[in-house]
């Protein structure tokens, strides 16, 4: 009897007149009567029903929005509108009195997202953030779920390492040292021999490598961690700190490893669909009415609902980068010298407002770019015989921009060493990865997934701070 | 035709006399005749037949240990030993040589556990470590599928943090700082203003706090994400870099949360030898031979797969701390002095001794200990009315001591700020902790389990080091 039952299970229930315990938070209580109550299982709040003249005034005043009740009862169809049962109280219990006057959180005035933000301990019980995290939660268990039926093995890759995977972004030093009193060697340099790991290391900004090495005896393996760049970048789009999938697959080329992803976003966007119905049509709803705010030529051409079911029922467009140029070259922003970057010729890397004419202009749909040239890409990636391009692919989302980018990898170890002197790579430090092409090396492939790109697209939201609980970006790390 | 099928599949497949393409590496070569492949998909190999008579020779040279190869052929019902199938091959193609000349893991002489060490890299393709991360893998998701089923929401919790959850653990510091040059304020302090994130911040050790923010209104919620430590612990059951799960459910006590905690355990264990019973085999199996090496009295008196199955059978034994400390007074070892840390009374820590004769020795099954004294327990545990003691449990399993530590969370205000005030953490830095129990606080509970010591206990292994891919422990941070 004191077991209680989840808001979900019960909105869900087929039985009536039954008792009933449910516990939750106050999200609006009406007419000293009817009370909304949400306990997080659901964005649909249960009715209770209260018998105000039988309910000690007191109590009734502690009935406050936010604050934590247990309820007992039974469970009847409900008359009112917008709801098929609700719960006569007979017993109300306050778990946790929530004051108005110092409450942050007064529904009343709906707080923006900017305002959520610096309360992000709390944010999770306004609509918005409920749905969004249950989405997340759907999205990340949906990865592992596609990736298990697949035999693949989950593999945790290192998060303090010493090696940069991709000899580009800024890292995380990571040390034991006392800041005020770091040891130093005769010579006068840092003395690492002294630090906890006894060399400089910092925090991953990929797990591939590591990954790669999995895949060269498992055959099939997928990260799923936190990575991390320290770039001072303050936009909508950049996390100091996010979650990346890495697949790395032996044996796969480029077309497996573009079919792999295509199946996987589908698998994933189509079991949030399903599992979170009711949030996705909220959210749906919430950006209808952002959008109402924004000058029409601003606005989408399609819902959120209708977006995710887009990307379901389309092939991904698979073209070389080479054919992007063109068509881009020959595009009427560039040719009305409507982009800030003009697209002259081969060889430029691509920027968003390129990729996004490319997604939501020319082709309406997701489209996979291969074959870049290797100036822009990673030391790993295949070379093409051409001599100029490498067999990368990224796939490009409407509103997003690249979501996932990966490659077939350059399993040919003297093509490989080659690559990393044109580059800088040192390859005495990355003797282990090189040790797979020496000793059984096969072709393969695999992508990277940033997470809470995959979120902010499902989500329909607009900054990436708002898609993961305790957001982390330049001269900020609370909670 | 050249999609290849994954040897496991090949190994149950209903159907012989089909053409098969099959890619691996190879693991033995017999008689110039006999191919032994594996793909890393199962521990077991599949049995490839050579025609060496018109077989370049050139080819059969090539086919040594550690190769990969992809092959043509068909599938057979087989009348070898120990298989049921095999593949008669039509074509062989080297994929990638290995040099038997320089291949470190010539599998002749089997290469020790210490010497694998070293190899993280390769290691992943010896039977043993192949076996230990698809136990792994199996153990990683029935941790997400047990929570999913039960409606949890997963929660990524935040991995850089400016503070230090528990209060306790030396942590890793994380900066942007060039460490030859750490920018000074005028009066000589490091100037904390400068740094990427704007403030000292730290690996985190928990997510549990903020874990507990997500659950003040999502109710069911669980971590699952790397910890650190920077401890300078040279053990078998520490490393400074693992990973936790850590769930916390609104409304639950303590009784609910022993009950979670152990269905989850037999959850994950029964889905791990249902769907690696291979693996298991083989690893009970690996025990047995490493156990003959000991002195009779040091070997288990359960091999591994039935100490699994035992878990299983048996209700967890659940005692008061007060209650096992009278146990162990009583007990023969402390009165014939033959603990290393002699049980006096009430109030001392248990060591690792005191935990394994409780388990292994008194009750013969896993014990739940509860009510621990609260000098000996973080800030956060639901005080009891005793004064003495809090609602604290930890969840002892043989051979491995703790594995989980959890508690029912003091909700009340009062009583948290106190005991914080008492124990010296900073009130002011946890203010959105703080928060949770002044807005609709509720009686909640959590637990911690440390990933690593799940997998050491159902791998049977002896050394934390083997579980991990590629573990983090003082002066190593190889690959």
């Amino acid at each position: 009897m004191s077991q209680r039952t989840k808001i979900k299970a019960l909105l869900q229930s087929q039985q009536t007149e039954i008792d009933v315990t449910v516990k939750g938070w106050v999200r609006a209580f009406r007419s000293n009567r009817f009370i909304a109550l949400n306990d997080g299982s659901t964005n649909n709040n249960i009715q209770i029903v209260v018998d105000f003249e039988n309910t000690d005034p007191a109590l009734l005043k502690r009935i406050t929005v936010g604050a934590a009740l247990s309820v007992q009862g039974k469970l009847i169809a409900s008359l009112g509108k917008g709801q098929t049962v609700e719960v006569v109280a007979n017993e109300i219990e306050i778990l946790g009195d929530c004051d108005p006057e110092t409450y942050p959180l007064q529904l009343k005035n709906r707080p923006s997202l900017e305002f959520l933000r610096e309360k992000a301990h709390l944010r999770f019980r306004t609509n918005t953030f409920g749905a969004i995290f249950r989405v997340r939660n759907s999205l990340a268990f949906a990865v592992h779920q596609f990736f298990q039926e697949r035999g693949f093995v989950y593999l945790h890759t290192p998060i303090i390492t010493a090696s940069d995977a991709e000899g580009a972004g800024e890292t995380f030093h990571v040390t034991n040292f006392d800041l005020d009193n770091i040891p130093k060697t005769d010579t006068g340099e840092i003395d690492f021999k002294e630090d906890f790991f006894g060399r400089p290391t910092n925090l991953t900004v990929s797990g591939q490598l590591e990954g790669e090495l999995g895949a060269m005896a498992l055959s099939d393996i997928y990260t799923f961690g936190p990575t991390f760049r320290a770039e001072n970048s303050n936009t909508t789009r950049h996390l100091a700190e996010f979650w990346m999938i890495e697949p790395e697959v032996a044996f796969n080329d480029l077309v497996d490893n573009m079919d792999l992803a295509e199946d996987m976003l589908k698998y994933v966007i189509k079991y949030a669909l399903d599992k979170n119905a009711d949030d996705i049509e909220f959210l749906t709803q919430r950006l209808l009415e952002e959008e109402k705010t924004k000058p029409q030529n601003e606005r989408s051409e399609m819902t959120l609902l209708e977006k995710l079911q887009f990307c379901l029922t389309n092939d991904f467009e698979r073209l070389t980068y080479t054919e992007a140029i063109d068509i881009l070259k020959e595009s009427t922003p560039n040719k009305k010298k409507k982009f800030v970057y003009p697209v002259e010729g081969w060889g430029t890397d691509l920027q968003s407002e390129h990729e996004r004419y490319l997604v939501e202009k020319h082709f309406k749909k997701p489209v996979i770019l291969t074959d870049y040239p290797k100036e822009i890409k990673a030391f790993y990636m295949r070379q093409n015989d051409d001599g100029k391009t490498v067999r990368a692919m990224d796939i490009l989302f409407p509103g997003i921009g690249e979501i996932v980018g990966g490659s077939q990898r350059e399993e040919r170890l003297d093509k490989l060493e080659q690559r990393m002197n044109e580059m800088g790579i040192p390859t005495e430090e990355l003797w282990w990865y090189l040790d797979t092409r020496r000793f059984g090396s096969c072709p393969h492939a695999g992508f990277g997934l940033g997470f809470e790109r995959l979120v902010l697209f499902v989500t329909g939201m607009g900054n990436i701070r708002d898609v993961i609980p305790f957001p982390r970006f330049p001269k900020n790390a609370e909670f």
